[in-house]
């Protein structure tokens, strides 16, 4: 089996599985409750949290626990809107986004809301002009991936934020789901910022959204007592634990993994580029993570049935939206609709080897040429 | 340690755990993805969710997967309130409800929306002559526990559907968090309803909303595909999975565990009633799994402390709430604020052996005289 598909889950870790057996078998109590169990509970919360909020260089009251990416980005949003809704009415994206951001965003625009989408450039980052035309007054949010998922732009988020902070009342929010433990995170220049758990070979159904301490949130699921105001529900202890240990694991090696799969990266690209019916969609801003590609005439489902009967997986576009069938990312970029018809996203983790890339690039070739023949053969 | 906190939180067991694990290991691939790894996942939440839909008596589509009662309590909540807001501004609950209940109720009331607590009789039931009088054309939701959380009461969801359904616009939503494995589930009689895995021996941050087909709710968390259109998020299948094997533990022997717990309940309130101080709290109409009482002069969380040094854990009020001083609860069922000031929780499982009751009820009289003797020294 050659797992190439990293971008839409990772497999779990075996040190975060440990980490959430002992957690669950260790600390049966609950968090909020008065006895010894819960204060033990209790204890090992404040801990993790702290070590959280070492790893991630923002305040320990800055972190809020949730199930995952797609309620930290609608809590982020929903949150943001319903606390300042006497602020402004204007908020700016980008096509790039993943669906848990253009959802609720697509709901708020049905609501009254007004939702611009910047322009992207060739190279994939986002028109600052353009961006600085949009904004005004009246824009309560700005929400920009670090890294998207289909395409692994990194985004200038320093730069970006300059424009928003002209504006005091905008709020910046950042979705670093597929950033983090690739590249640096540029937690100084954000108001909220959404983590997932299952990206980094973590566990699914956690995810943190940090929130700064000035900005104010309303929360989507009210309740009682929790590990911050703005979430409710009992603290799922073992899966925050294990949060701990996928952070860990990704961020104290980050820049060698990167070196290494920016190596991977140009062995696949390179070989890639010898097919004349391929179209890399991956710009010179894509981390090597994430390779984006096209191919005239051979339909992506096509491929990767093709490849998934060899045990070789890679994906269309992002897992979440797997049913549409352009992608309104690659749209963006290109501004080419049979590209945006087409494109394969291969990604890749540091835990990839040279063989399994050699070995995918051979069975890839293979499942290339029969399908290309079959084409010319009907086209015939 | 004796462990008698098992409405704030039940331990995992070991084959909840040992499912997590193996759908962690055997089931890597996101169920959204379209290469064969994605598929297997996707087979498995199917599979998953036939059998407990048949668990639950339900129909597969009627299975929305949350991260807990929470959240499923505040999507049945405010998913209502926003998908029929043209139809009523009138919501009717009880003072029993938890806080995952309350408060997105008292944010509802805050924002236009008109909230009534039907009263509670003196056997705890819901007075069902208010509720007839409180019910009207503008009501729009109905929310009451099967079970509540503090005093245990089981309420009479037939005979409250009947009231409800005399006004066809009204969505009946009941919390089963705590009845789940306990007592039978009128799935028959509601519109929505709230279940959670860490009260059932299973994970936090795994839980259940049941929505009948003919109901609609606008998403909290809006955003790619899932399960169903009604919560997005990767689906977290190792999550998911153990929800099955958790529901299976307690509903296979439902019976059968329930007149156990009713004989080690039996032995505990018989003893308690020979306290002259004590005053029990929960009524004919409690489930045996539930002892609420209260003390005179003793103040709870002393007597947790004590008990807790020993290595015995119960609680006051729920585990969520326990920052507050006085019991809503108690107060509505009782309306005597010195019992609502001193209640205790002492909540049994069917894993809880005559032999932990007995010592419970050793140590409990030790720490009861030695703080009943303080305080009448200090009077004196």
């Amino acid at each position: 089996m050659i797992y190439l598909d990293y971008s839409a889950t990772t497999p779990v870790d075996k040190k975060v599985l440990d980490t959430f057996n002992k957690v669950c078998i260790e600390y049966p109590g609950n968090v909020n409750s008065l006895h010894d169990l819960g204060i033990k509970s209790k204890n090992l919360e404040t801990y993790i949290t702290d070590e959280i909020a070492k790893l991630l260089h923002v305040k320990s009251s800055e972190i809020i626990y949730t199930s995952g990416s797609s309620e930290s980005n609608n809590l982020a949003i929903k949150g943001v809107i319903s606390k300042y809704k006497n602020r402004g009415k204007h908020i700016i994206t980008t096509f790039l986004e993943h669906s848990s951001i253009i959802a609720p965003l697509n709901y708020l625009a049905n609501n009254g809301y007004d939702v611009d989408f910047v322009n992207i450039k060739e190279d994939g980052l986002v028109d600052l002009d353009n961006l600085s035309s949009l904004i005004n007054d009246n824009t309560i949010l700005v929400s920009i991936s670090l890294v998207d998922s289909e395409i692994g732009i990194r985004q200038n988020i320093e730069e970006i934020s300059k424009i928003v902070r002209k504006y005091p009342k905008c709020i910046f929010h950042v979705d670093m789901t597929q950033a983090v433990g690739k590249v640096d995170l540029p937690m100084e220049y954000v108001d909220l910022a959404s983590i997932s758990g299952h990206k980094i070979y973590g566990l699914k159904g956690i995810g943190l959204l940090i929130k700064k301490d000035n900005i104010q949130l309303e929360p989507l699921i009210h309740g009682g007592k929790s590990t911050t105001i703005y979430r409710s529900g009992t603290p799922a202890l073992p899966l925050i634990a294990s949060m701990k240990t996928s952070l860990e694991l990704v961020l104290d090696n980050r820049e060698k993994h990167y070196n290494y799969v920016k190596e991977l990266n140009d062995v696949i690209v390179k070989e890639l580029k010898n097919y004349p019916k391929i179209h890399i969609n991956s710009t010179i801003n894509s981390i090597p993570y994430t390779i984006n590609f096209s191919i005239k005439d051979i339909k992506p489902e096509t491929l990767i049935r093709a490849l998934s009967s060899k045990e070789v997986y890679i994906s269309t576009k992002s897992a979440c939206s797997s049913s549409d069938s352009m992608s309104n990312s690659i749209y963006a970029l290109t501004k080419d609709k049979e590209l945006s018809n087409n494109s394969l996203r291969v990604s890749l983790s540091y835990k990839t080897t040279k063989e399994e890339v050699m070995e995918f690039l051979k069975i890839f070739k293979e499942c290339y040429e029969k399908l290309d023949l079959r084409k010319e053969n009907e086209n015939n």
